[in-house]
């Protein structure tokens, strides 16, 4: 290929033009000058496909064809790249399968439909000797995955632990500052643009368990869909438990968890969305606000940690064009499959049993609601210790009567153990609300 | 190539065999599995040359030749990549040239030589047709490099604050955990095997100059060497300075720090390393021990960290094993120089003038010595304020007659006006030892 050959640009092609295709409009316009003195040509935004042609997203369009002509632009053989920046499930898999059919390349941020349709849709694309990029889809614009991937690619990783949504984390922030309920909270980060009008997907965990699906995914060369991993939100939590959380040291985060476990080589897998109790001490517990973070720890490397804006408009933009950059280097050297998308060559990816969260051993916060009587911190304890389950720390906050919370740190213990007692106490005619149980980090440095 | 061919092993030459060295041909060992089902290959360590091959290293190296002949091993046909662990100038350029010359790819960890004749060998590299890979030079086990060359690639830096040096950093964690002064916490380190017995390289910054030298040239696209970069050590540093950055809200640690400038474009850098005040709530202040960690800033991105290991054995094993992987690939594929070695293409590389200390314009910490006698301060004050420089908290440390640091932190100033200030007050007759000056970074959250 010719010199000048070498310098010809790349053609892209956006579907969708929401929030992050509009950053991503605006960082290939604002930065064209970098991208092309690290790539030694261009990347040309050519078109863009968008139901919606009427809204004005303050972007200047000048010299890219937009209009909702998705299908000419999937079709169009002046389009190198499709970058898929619609969300949801069948039009965007749709729209992914027809830019792989059609020998185009794909950068999605994607995460919900990766992390139920990844085989189907990594498959086609080595078929078709295509790559399907992904950075934008976990932890907006840390370049997390490439590290998994590349950068710790010599390590066994023993365990990864995740802040991978930052609705929620500036949820937890703002309740632990403020003392608020949950409610109140969400509907001002409502107000602020921070959550979605349908906050489900955030608040009930199940956008971090599709970003840790993919990140478990590429830890251990496991096959799992994120209907695998047991994920429980934030909306249970008081205002009580942040209190009690500091007084043991500890801060309140939504973690995803991925562990391998197994003597030689990686017999089962732990995976798991919840709120945990993170040690005050560790960097992971001073992610605030809509930050995010995942440690990685490898056995070569021991433990790292990557921190960034884990969405909005630009740092999603920058994840995106970086997947551009590399697609585009790959497309000049004629080249595609440079790294395999999961870490692990696909013939190796295989299903990996998940350990049953009641053989998780650890140390548990656990906050009952009970009358306020003498005899009833014994009586909880009693149905503890008769389950083998220890007591590091009480906060009782007796108030003169009524029901009361009664707040307990745990020794280690088994969670079946834990339920078993909890369901037990649940019983107990003093006992007026159902017992809610937090599971504790304590590995994290 | 055929299927068969593919699957062939990459065979490695490691020249130097001491603790780094050592970890490589652990990490090869241990986790070849994980590194074959990443590659489909595996990589096949054949040679490793030493001076000394007495020293039980305690690791198995059944299968592997072991001598003092590095020109043997260099000429060896059979080894595609050559990995340089010796360290140093003059020895490990001849190793590199040498290697190049032959066609081999070269990984290395040496920052030193890169930070002085990176030009020479990324450009004689480049006409060669091999890889020069470098990532275990900065931050140890932390893939940082990766991270600014690729990973945020669509950004223009704007700033990036390391700490670099992992032997500094845990000087600094002991002595403000432990009241103690810089020379007995430098010994213990050493003690510890922390610390090298010559400790200039670390304890006077030099190490974390030719990191910063590395991260700026790649941040900015700039022509730079270790040599022109201000560098300040932390043996000036008293217990009192710890107290003092507690009581104003930060905590002390050697920072490398880099900048751009410029309206359009970049058209001056800052690059320093010196002890810095930085606030106590930022994530970057909470990096303790040995552990280093980079914050980077980017125009899209914003504020990204990188947290890890600095160094040590099996976490720059991880580093130089995760280049091993990412040349072997390149080598499988026909192919190299898929990335610009210093992230910007090497024709568009060009000096930068750095903007000298003076024009900084920032808060500073003064720790001024003086006979603690009635109107010092009221004196020290005027002379500050004559300079323009104000003042926005003082801490005096007034033990009842001698001399006695005068803590102050001033309001946003130059430092050509703070040096001028520190030079009229120095010649005062009532203080006693030299002031010193302690720069103070805001922008971190």
């Amino acid at each position: 290929m010719s010199s000048s050959a070498q310098r010809q640009p790349v053609g892209i092609g956006l579907v969708g033009l929401g929030t992050i295709g509009t950053g991503v409009v605006k960082v290939l316009r604002s930065n064209a000058d970098v991208i092309e003195q690290r790539l030694g040509f261009p990347l040309r935004l050519l078109r863009i496909a968008d139901l919606d042609t009427e809204t004005d997203r303050r972007v200047d369009l000048e010299g890219i064809r937009f209009d909702a002509d998705t299908d000419g632009l999937l079709d169009d053989p002046a389009v190198d790249i499709v970058v898929e920046l619609i969300g949801g499930y069948d039009v965007a898999r749709r729209v992914i399968l027809r830019a792989v059919e059609n020998r185009k390349h794909v950068v999605t941020a994607n995460k919900a439909l990766l992390a139920l349709h990844g085989e189907e849709i990594f498959g086609k694309a080595a078929a078709q000797g295509v790559d399907v990029a992904f950075e934008a889809s976990v932890g907006g614009g840390i370049p997390i995955l490439r590290s998994v991937r590349e950068g710790l690619a010599a390590n066994h990783i023993q365990a990864l632990y995740g802040i991978l949504n930052g609705t929620t984390n500036y949820v937890l922030t703002e309740m632990e500052a403020t003392g608020e309920a949950f409610e109140p909270v969400l509907k001002r980060a409502q107000d602020l643009g921070y959550a979605e009008a349908d906050p489900s997907f955030d608040a009930d965990g199940v956008d971090a368990a599709h970003k840790l699906t993919l990140l478990a995914s590429m830890a251990f060369g496991a096959r799992l869909t994120h209907e695998q991993v047991p994920t429980e939100g934030i909306r249970e939590l008081l205002p009580v438990d942040f209190e009690a959380a500091e007084e043991f040291g500890y801060r309140l985060k939504l973690l995803g968890i991925a562990k391998a476990h197994g003597s030689s080589g990686i017999e089962r897998i732990e995976a798991r969305v919840h709120p945990t109790l993170v040690p005050a001490r560790s960097l992971l517990s001073q992610v605030d606000g809509a930050m995010n973070a995942v440690a990685v720890i490898g056995d070569a490397v021991g433990e790292t940690l990557f921190y960034g804006p884990g969405a909005g408009e630009l740092p999603t933009a920058s994840a995106v064009v970086a997947d551009l950059m590399e697609i585009a280097r790959e497309i000049r050297r004629g080249g595609f499959g440079r790294v395999a998308p999961l870490s692990y060559l696909p013939e190796v990816l295989e299903p990996k049993p998940l350990v049953p969260l009641g053989e998780l051993q650890g140390r548990f916060y656990l906050r009952f609601t009970a009358v306020d009587r003498p005899g009833v911190l014994a009586h909880l304890a009693g149905v503890l210790g008769e389950n083998g389950i220890g007591i590091e720390s009480v906060i009782q906050k007796g108030q003169g009567g009524g029901s009361v919370p009664v707040l307990v740190l745990s020794h280690v213990a088994s969670e079946a153990a834990v339920r078993s007692a909890i369901q037990e106490i649940d019983e107990l005619p003093d006992v007026t609300a159902p017992t809610r149980l937090v599971r504790i980090e304590d590995d994290l440095s």
